[in-house]
């Protein structure tokens, strides 16, 4: 095959506050060719999600960090072009952590084959991809919801949100979500089948809060942090559970914030209540792995799962922009960049 | 018999900040006399605890607070003087939650008699009885710590604190505690057998605590809260768990601390760690009391667990005293009030 010249973001700096393209710059390598075993990936969708902020940081965060120089990681789904690699031929669909960039070359480890004609390929990259394990494993496994329960999900109208709230209807429960402006909310209610949502942008989000929950809260799904999260603290139940997934309302933050100290109070209330608090990283937990395809598929098959992907165009030269977008909750549904059209390489 | 005057401590006002005897005064009353299935109890010993400040408050806590006027409550071992209860007769040793007075009159609810044969009858008050059973359930059911991993209790000198690192020692752990000045800290290595144990009072403190935790910290069993809290917090392993039993160092708070916001901070840890953090109270796991029991009195019985009392004389007029001090880190062991001789009624 011809040299490719391979587009990609790199981390060039790391951010303080929001990334820029001065942090996130493209630049433009050519691909090696594939060695023995080896695969050439063109990428057609990559997922964004608020994770890759943190690896951006230089501090310690649960994964390793990108190293300065590096591409931005990802998951991406897209089309073999070439292959050394038994296991996979050239056509074939791939799901793999091929970075923000135009083409990937992969030894195939941790890559997953797709099948169209099942499912569109970019759901590989939210229902039934990370964000929906992250949903199943954070409700299930750390929310621990009984039939009956108040189960609360910040960013409700998100990737990960939006599904918490659906399986917690599945397993009995009343699902109340916490979503940014009017039109989230009606989303979260009228498409996503939530019992109620709650805009945290509005004046009266507390008092909105508090009657949408009758009965307290009794396992709280954890994306956001922030104002969301300690107006959600105040309605707990006692021996609630505290699923923390993300707090994307801190993702920038330069520094701690003066003012007041709120965590010797949340400790309280974590006493107070006997409260349960679990932070957790869905690849902590492959071993659920199986379990969720097999639920999530056939509650998607059923349609007792509805998602929405968000998926936007322009490919690398409009990837930060999208991404910063996601970090204000611009998005509406999982945020998935189309890298490239599914043409000849 | 005769009528009985009898003394007690009532809560005239709620505190802000230390308690004190204006809060806490003496009054004196007359003793009903009992009617049927009735009995009086002479207090011997009163227990005096951590959580009794949060009784205090009028603000929501885990238990009922006490109501302005009413006796302050409390565990306490005493002899029946005077019983038309069948189950109970004059010259019994009993336990109960008689509260911060001299005689208490009961029906026998909650009253758990005593073989003071087998155990000093201040036992009751600790290592057999109400902190005996926190450090049991915490470190086991919330903590649940490995052979080979590391436990870290503060206020390890006292009542509880104690007896979490020598559970810990048994269960196969490294048993690191924190305690205020070098006297107990030697007292908490040399009596105790824990591993080490660090001076949060000493300027070398975040170091030296480093140097005691060389593997990290597994299992954090958490009593006081504050800067001892925070350090604790940056050697904690990946998942990690904290049971939250006591925040000592924040009972007297009379409201938020100005200055930095370290919530984010922490709940970025929690998650970049998958960390589990758990507040519980003994009294929610009264299907423990047996397995405690037998294991706990055959561990004293083998000396495989020692405990240590502080018993302070002086009566009611010296208890707000003593419970000062108990909240300054001034006791030294379960701190025990001696509320009467044991001499007939």
């Amino acid at each position: 095959m011809t040299e490719i010249r391979n587009r990609r973001i790199i981390l060039a700096s790391r951010p303080v506050g929001m990334p820029t393209t001065d942090n996130l710059p493209i630049d433009t390598v050519t691909l090696p060719a594939p060695g023995a075993g080896e695969m050439v990936v063109k990428v057609l969708y990559l997922s964004l999600d608020p994770y890759m902020r943190g690896r951006m940081d230089a501090s310690k965060s649960y994964a390793a960090n990108v190293a300065l120089g590096d591409p931005m990681v990802g998951g991406a789904a897209g089309r073999v072009i070439a292959s050394n690699n038994p296991k996979f031929k050239e056509g074939d669909y791939v799901f793999g952590m091929f970075g923000w960039q135009e083409y990937a070359l992969s030894n195939g480890a941790g890559v997953r084959k797709l099948d169209p004609a099942q499912a569109p390929i970019t759901t590989s990259l939210g229902v039934l991809g990370m964000p929906g394990m992250t949903a199943y494993v954070g409700l299930l496994d750390k929310g621990r919801p009984k039939a009956g329960e108040t189960v609360v999900v910040s960013a409700a109208s998100g990737a990960v949100g939006g599904l918490v709230g659906q399986i917690a209807k599945i397993k009995g429960c009343r699902a109340v979500g916490i979503a940014g402006g009017p039109q989230k909310c009606a989303y979260v209610v009228d498409e996503l089948g939530f019992d109620a949502c709650v805009d945290y942008k509005a004046d009266d989000f507390r008092e909105k809060l508090k009657e949408a929950v009758p009965a307290g809260i009794d396992v709280y799904f954890e994306n956001v942090g922030g104002a969301v999260s300690e107006a959600v603290m105040t309605r707990m139940n006692d021996f609630s559970r505290v699923a923390l997934c993300g707090l994307i309302a801190h993702y920038n933050d330069t520094g701690a914030a003066e003012g007041v100290d709120r965590l010797p109070r949340f400790m309280f209330s974590m006493l107070a209540k006997r409260m349960s608090l679990n932070g957790f990283i869905v690849s902590d937990h492959p071993e659920r792995a199986g379990d969720f395809f097999k639920d999530m598929t056939a509650w998607v098959r059923d349609g007792q799962v509805r998602y929405r992907e968000d998926i936007v165009s322009g490919g690398l030269d409009k990837t930060v922009e999208a991404f910063q977008g996601l970090l204000t909750g611009r998005n509406f549904g999982k945020l998935i960049m189309q890298i490239a059209e599914d043409t000849a390489a």
